[in-house]
Formats: C-alpha cells, sequence, structure tokens
C-alpha cells in the first residue's frame, strides 16, 4: 500500500509517500510545496497542483490520507485552505486514489495514544517510528508523513 | 469579452457564458452542473470539474467571474463548497482565463442598485436584461448568469 499523505494548505502544502506493509513502514519521499505570495491565488492553487500531480505520477500512490478541515477565528484563510485541498481531493479522483480523510485529533491519538498532543510530540513520534533525524524538514512535511502514518492499512490492499 | 460566470457548489454549480463588448451583451450558454449525493465528494468534484472543462474548451471565454462566499452557520458545507470553488479556480488557472471575484454584495449592486436585494429581483432583472422567460432556469443558472452580468467590461479586453 502506497500512501500520499497530505497536509492541506495554499501558502504551503506538506505531502508524504509512504510505503506501509506488514512488517512496517517505509517514507519513500517527503516535501512540502510552496506557492508564492506574490501570485494571483488562482496561480498559486496552479503551482500546488502541478508539485502534486508531479509526485502522484512519479510514485504512484494507491491512497490519499488527507487532514479534515476546522474553520478556526480567521475563515478567510480557512477557505483559502479549503480550495487548495479541493484541489488536492479533485487531483486523487482524476487518479483514482481512495481517499481517508483523519482529524488532526485522529492523528494525535493514531500517533502518541492522546488525541491533545502537542506539535512537538508528534514530531518526536514521527521521527522516532522512521528512525529520521527530521533535519531541514518543515512542519507541514512532517505533519504530512503523520496522516501517512495515521492511515490504517486494514481492510485496504497491501 | 467573454465571461464564464461561476456560482459555486459542489452539489449545484451555476454556469454562464456571456458576451459583453461595447454594444451590450449575450447570453451564449447557461447550465447547472449536478453532482450526485451517493457520489465521494472527490468524485463529485471530479463530474464539476469535467462539466467545467467542457464549457471551458467549447466557449473559450476569456475571463471567469466567480461568487466570493462568505461563511454561514454550516460550515462544513461552506468548506466543501470552497473546495469545489477550488476547483473552478484551479481550471481557470489551467486555461488562463482571468480571475475576477464579487461578493453577493456586489452582484446584487450590479443588478439591482441595492445591495440587500431579495434573490426574485436579481431573477426579474436577469430576464429582463437579456429578454429571456427564464424557463427551467434553476437558481444557481440565474446566479451565474447575473455575477457574469455584473462583471464590468472596462480596462479589459472587448
Amino acid at each position: 500500500m502506497i500512501i500520499l499523505g497530505i497536509d492541506p494548505g495554499f501558502e504551503r502544502m506538506g505531502c508524504a509517500v509512504l510505503e506501509k506493509n506488514p512488517s512496517g513502514e517505509k517514507l519513500i519521499y517527503s516535501s512540502c510545496l510552496i506557492s508564492s505570495r506574490n501570485d494571483a491565488h488562482e496561480k498559486r492553487l496552479l503551482v500546488l497542483a502541478g508539485g502534486l500531480k508531479k509526485i502522484i505520477k512519479d510514485f504512484r500512490p494507491d491512497t490519499m490520507a488527507i487532514e479534515k478541515l476546522f474553520f478556526t477565528a480567521n475563515q478567510k484563510t480557512a477557505m483559502k485552505v479549503a480550495e487548495a485541498r479541493g484541489v488536492a481531493l479533485l487531483l486523487a479522483a482524476e487518479n483514482n486514489l481512495k481517499v481517508l480523510e483523519f482529524t488532526p485529533l485522529e492523528v494525535k491519538m493514531a500517533m502518541t495514544g492522546y488525541g491533545r498532543a502537542e506539535k512537538d510530540q508528534v514530531r518526536k513520534m514521527v521521527l522516532a517510528m522512521l528512525k529520521m533525524d527530521g533535519k531541514g524538514k518543515l512542519d507541514d512535511e512532517i505533519d504530512a508523513i503523520a496522516i501517512a502514518l495515521a492511515c490504517p492499512t486494514k481492510n485496504y490492499p497491501q
């Protein structure tokens, strides 16, 4: 099972490709797609879509694990994130990826056993599970890896 | 100037293609793209994207006029609408359409001179301006036409 983990955003979109099989999990790729604030919003969506398309083409994931959004105080930002999320979902459908959605709480629970865990605890668990030092990895990238790790393999093709 | 008016939605997306030139405006096409509630959300986005792509290919608009979203009490629905809106914006960018965004208030002001006009008043103005009877046209379709009509032509290629 090859999972594409997505931490949706319109400024930065965390992406991780994780191979999961009964013997364990292996990180194949991760990155943070970044769009320029000098570009119009639709151009930013185009840049993110281009990056995602390349990742899907290169690594042929069968599943997209993507974070569910919750509305925050800043609804204008939340809406733009939702628009970027819509682009990721469209690409999943275009490429026949199964889509599984997880709340931040579910990801934290899966990673640390505690739904209100701090960001740093999740990061530490991600790095420990994958035996990485995490150097140079942005938070959004780590979050995308965590979402992919949180994705259950049972009932899905290995 | 050929304007593609979009009333964004994930259940129904209103679409209108309007030709505007100094002598007046002419409705070339309008429809309401409908997605099935039996489909997964990402599949629904794919269906809407397919419909939009065909309209863009068939009518080659140069501008997309699209309604800005405001958050309502139902934030879950608003987020899904934003995701569909993200898909429309991506297609605009992919096809080099200029994107202009209008609030519902701006559309109502442009159509009736009154920002708090009722839906029915806007509908009547749309039908009067285009000399249509509006038979069989859904609200979302009429809204998309209104958004295209509200789009100013000045400063843009005719």
